[in-house]
């Protein structure tokens, strides 16, 4: 039976077992590979063994410095835990072990409880909660153990600027900035150091960006073509669809990626209460309020006719 | 004489006088009239008359929800007080009342004394002073007063991105979102909105730029014609000399804007300690470690060869 528990019975798991290893989401980012390698730093400062298990087996190279959080040590894990992971099908390559994981970590909402318990608090990142479990458990937030989980924060939140932030998330990272972290150097990597390849695919997109509704909707598109032409992999076009909303005026921000020879993934942001959800499902996607996506199978030509012709109709009924 | 004074003297200030004229600096930002809204606002709810005075009248549109915060009264300014005004030369055209200055509140620690007594406090923002002066004055901070100081505090710490955060501008800012200021709605409108000319130019001047020294220099510029095309006015250029530092892997950020026919001014922005005022002073500048400038006559071509001709210098040697 799996069942939920409370901070104290989490603080009391590690305290009483030994020999953790600590599971991270597939695609890991800053708030999963910020609470693995705080929590494991946290653990050997208790005495305890425990290292860190990650998608590809070692964090992307913009994370790489939380690597040195976790002190190799020689052992066989005896209890697996998971952080950040909402669901077991996001384990990704380990999932060999879903079966095996003992306590979930995570703050999701819509977690999936996979693990034999789970501890699910709902903060904007769940580095906030290991953040919490430092206090439960009274290990030191030391330099290092801060700058992970202030990584986690500002990732999740889009250093502040997202709706989840609370003023716990600030006051959480008041707390860190006590304890050192280099918050600024952080955030430096994280938000403002962008490829020379990627910022060329960027430039791209945006000059070939097109407007249509008196500015009101604006649509970019990349192809295989382009990702070719400026040496991206398809898993590093993340980002370009959040630019078309950002221009001044624009209420359906509108990308338009293709996926192989005949689809086209359609992603919808909205500005000032537009429902993208409300867009993307008449052409058989789904989503949020502000951020919908949906597949559309034909030429880009074809894609793009599809997804206007939604939202013009949208435009013109307001 | 011109002396300095703690907050209690700060507040009894306003607890014993009347009718106040709040002046901004000019080419106000978001801290400045932040501070001088939150503050307005704050006088008005211990029934006192105060109005703020805008360099240009009102502030510039992207800050015009501020506005509200001052209800119109009806009355004769007895008592000027300045707003993150670090110099009367900053005063523009205001600067007729420098001499009527009774109180300066600032946070600059380069500020110059000009009003009677000046209460300087060199926090990340000046909105944290006035935030603390609401504590002070026991009044309440609504939602409106709220939103203001936000404001200033995200506008002049780059959304907690910049050194100058420190763990009190977290926890001030934890405090104004108790008071609901919504946090997520300013972020947007100061970080993520950008004309669509504005974004245009960017997208040439990104996909202009050029590249030294292995990517360790990276060189953009712009000139009247290209300002002229994009139907940019020169003061709304700012933003684009931060684009060249953004690029992994260069140390050396270099950005020429035209200034008139035989006059370019260059800026250079550094990563990795590398001395951006170093290299501008060979040129006849100077500035900071991070970010220097200088002018440099001829052609932009010329203007390039000579930075270039240091920058590159600079690499070597490393």
């Amino acid at each position: 039976m799996r069942k939920t528990c409370n901070l104290a019975e989490v603080a009391e798991f590690f305290k009483s077992n030994d020999c953790f290893g600590i599971l991270t989401h597939q695609f890991p980012d800053g708030d999963t590979l910020g609470s693995a390698y705080g929590l494991c730093s946290m653990l050997q400062q208790l005495g305890k063994k425990a290292r860190v298990l990650v998608n590809g087996g070692r964090p992307p190279k913009k994370f790489a410095y939380l690597e040195q959080l976790a002190q190799p040590q020689d052992f066989n894990v005896e209890n697996y835990v998971s952080v950040d992971v909402a669901d077991a099908k996001l384990l990704g390559e380990l999932d060999v072990y879903a079966e095996q994981v003992k306590l979930a970590i995570d703050h999701h909402n819509t977690h999936k409880p996979f693990a034999w318990v789970y501890y699910v608090n709902p903060l904007a990142s769940n580095c906030e909660n290991i953040v919490e479990l430092a206090g439960e458990l009274n290990v030191t937030i030391t330099k290092d153990i801060a700058d992970a989980l202030y990584t986690g924060i500002a990732t999740d939140t889009g250093c502040f600027r997202y709706t989840n932030t609370t003023s716990k998330t600030h006051t959480i990272a008041a707390q860190l900035m006590d304890c050192g972290c280099d918050a600024a150097k952080i955030n430096k990597a994280m938000f403002e150091t962008v490829s020379k390849n990627k910022k060329a695919l960027e430039s791209y997109v945006i000059g070939n960006m097109e407007y249509f509704c008196d500015d009101k909707i604006a649509v970019a598109h990349t192809t295989k073509d382009i990702l070719k032409k400026f040496n991206i992999p398809e898993d590093e076009v993340e980002g370009i669809s959040a630019i078309p909303r950002t221009i001044e005026g624009v209420l359906i921000g509108v990308t338009i990626r293709q996926k192989n020879d005949t689809t086209y993934k359609i992603s919808v942001r909205t500005n000032e209460g537009i429902d993208a959800s409300a867009i993307c499902s008449q052409l058989g996607g789904g989503g949020h309020k502000a951020a919908a996506g949906c597949a559309v199978d034909g030429t880009l030509q074809q894609a793009k006719e599809a997804v206007l012709a939604v939202a013009k109709k949208y435009i013109e009924e307001q």
